[in-house]
């Protein structure tokens, strides 16, 4: 089966995140604010250097008032 | 913030899991063999008791032939 690594789908994840935070005009100090999360964990989702939970990824999709199917 | 609660957001998620592993024709046996994991991880996951993670989540839905997005 082809897949893809685990690193390659936390990049291309933090990637999005990033791209549609950046389209809100949010900082990551005030989504981290909004969803309740630290914002040094907003900056480690971005870089691919977490493999965020299911609820997270929910929760920041609400707090950034887009989708979670967003990300993907 | 009006948000959904942690278990509302694994159990959506996992009732999406299952209907998508049965229209495909699959049991939980099969899709864990394809994906590398545990048939009762599977299992957790569709009732909503487990928080799953971003790679999983992208492993399973590649294993189904769907994209993440479809889960959401």
């Amino acid at each position: 089966m082809s897949s893809d690594s685990g690193s390659a789908i936390q990049k291309r994840f933090g990637e999005n995140l990033r791209s549609i935070r950046k389209s809100k005009g949010l900082s990551q100090e005030t989504l981290a604010l909004i969803c309740g999360l630290d914002r040094t964990y907003i900056g480690g989702v971005e870089r691919g250097e977490r493999n965020i939970s299911l609820v997270n990824i929910v929760k920041i999709a609400q707090s950034l008032g887009v989708e979670a199917k967003d990300f993907f």
